[in-house]
């Protein structure tokens, strides 16, 4: 992704050099000389160690006195705690943002969810920008349906629908989703017109794909002909096969790395640097 | 750790409950009424989970309006990176602490060697306390050795060991260390009059345990009776075994929570909170 993203700014790859120690502790040096340089950092955080890692990094790109620090966080990790479902919860997602920012010039991501859709925003007082690689996921799928209809997960997501249905030039819907317990879902009876068609769902981000495995289950009763899906972030925390398994096509973007990342947000992210810089 | 401290300093015991999702990102919540109290979080952290953990829950003290938040890391992990060896390394130290700094009302740690000794401490212009527990240690052997003699594994360690050697009430010496490569140790030749004594070795951290199984091999080549080895923090990141095999008696403080850990540091860390609230 850096490697793209570089190409595309005309921009310098910067050399690190990073290991763990025996204790799991992380090391980090950087070799290149960034003295007076406007630095972007592109890292995911997809676990702890990510998160370590790039706090590190960002707070020694200051040290070694880059003039800028762009921080570009394709897929942030905490963001569904990002609101107080019980009483004494921690908003996660705020204390990472607070202290990547404190850290970064400017801070960056792709179709965080808590944030409003695919421009600046700001989060408990914290300025973002929310690129969105929706219009991407429908682009991939445009040529490839016969019979396509974009199908929302859930009515949360039907504005993301419509406009994947509009760059498709299809019809779109969508489906009543009940969560039952923490990872078991429903999908609830509802009148669609949906046979034959080459279904296309679209998410934000697949965590354990309960959801999704729910949804082609009850399309699939509905005489569809096939059940597309395309995601943001493929997190895929049970791992992708039972998932892949459950429908005739799975991608997602590269925000985080997978076998099945078709699509890249590394234009995104280069288009958004240039006009920063 | 935590019940101990509370019970000698008459403090409530808070409840939180934690726990790990699928994909890694962890849970927090309080569940105690702490708005408005004296909080004190005791938290080592030797691993990047433990340390996001800690990050998490300071910040949701502060936003449950806690009255004051003291963060004691009884371990802190990064602490060896507090100094850049070659150019362009991270400062992973003090990025860590001025992280917990500004999380916290005080930071409070054992034995953190870039510290000065057992006092208040500045470290990059943040504020400190740093407790001591090698007297601890010390006291720990003081009726346990017939011929005790206290010898420092290198002479950066001098100190400690003259130290503990005025608490047991015996001899002290040290070793001349040479760090060969990353991990791998030799001590040097030197003349000693220890024959028939029972060494005590008191250090810092045992991290791989290569400096202690030199240190013992080379002793017991000058005839001493037995090589006794107290540590305060016991990280131990290739196992304990090796290590334990190559003395006559291994212990650490709980600075990390381990099956050898025989001297607490809770009550120092008691009577340090006692002194500030």
């Amino acid at each position: 992704m850096g490697k793209k993203v570089a190409h595309r700014t005309n921009a310098e790859i910067g050399k690190i050099e990073t290991k763990k120690f025996p204790d799991g502790e992380i090391y980090i040096r950087i070799l290149s000389d960034i003295k007076g340089k406007e630095c972007a950092v592109i890292q995911s955080t997809k676990s702890n160690d990510d998160l370590v890692k790039l706090i590190l990094l960002l707070d020694l790109l200051r040290d070694l006195k880059a003039s800028k620090v762009y921080t570009v966080v394709p897929y942030l990790g905490y963001a569904r705690q990002d609101k107080r479902f019980e009483e004494g919860e921690a908003l996660s997602a705020k204390t990472i943002v607070k202290i990547l920012d404190e850290f970064s010039d400017s801070l960056i991501t792709v179709n965080c969810h808590f944030l409003k859709r695919g421009g600046e925003c700001e989060f408990h007082g914290i300025k973002m920008g929310n690129l969105d690689a929706f219009p991407l996921l429908a682009g991939y799928f445009r040529d490839k349906l016969e019979e396509p209809m974009v199908i929302a997960p859930d009515k949360g997501s039907l504005e993301y629908a419509q406009n994947a249905a509009e760059i498709i030039g299809c019809d779109f819907d969508f489906l009543e989703k009940e969560r039952i317990s923490g990872e078991e879902v429903r999908i609830e009876e509802k009148d669609l017109h949906i046979k034959d068609k080459d279904i296309l769902i679209l998410d934000d981000m697949i965590s354990t794909g309960a959801t999704i495995i729910e949804a082609a289950k009850f399309l699939y009763t509905r005489g569809v002909k096939s059940v597309n899906v395309g995601c943001v972030h493929g997190v895929f925390s049970k791992g992708i096969e039972k998932v892949r398994s459950s429908v005739d096509n799975l991608i997602c973007t590269d925000t985080i790395e997978r076998g099945i990342s078709k699509v890249t947000v590394s234009g995104l992210i280069a288009d958004k640097l240039m006009s920063m810089i």
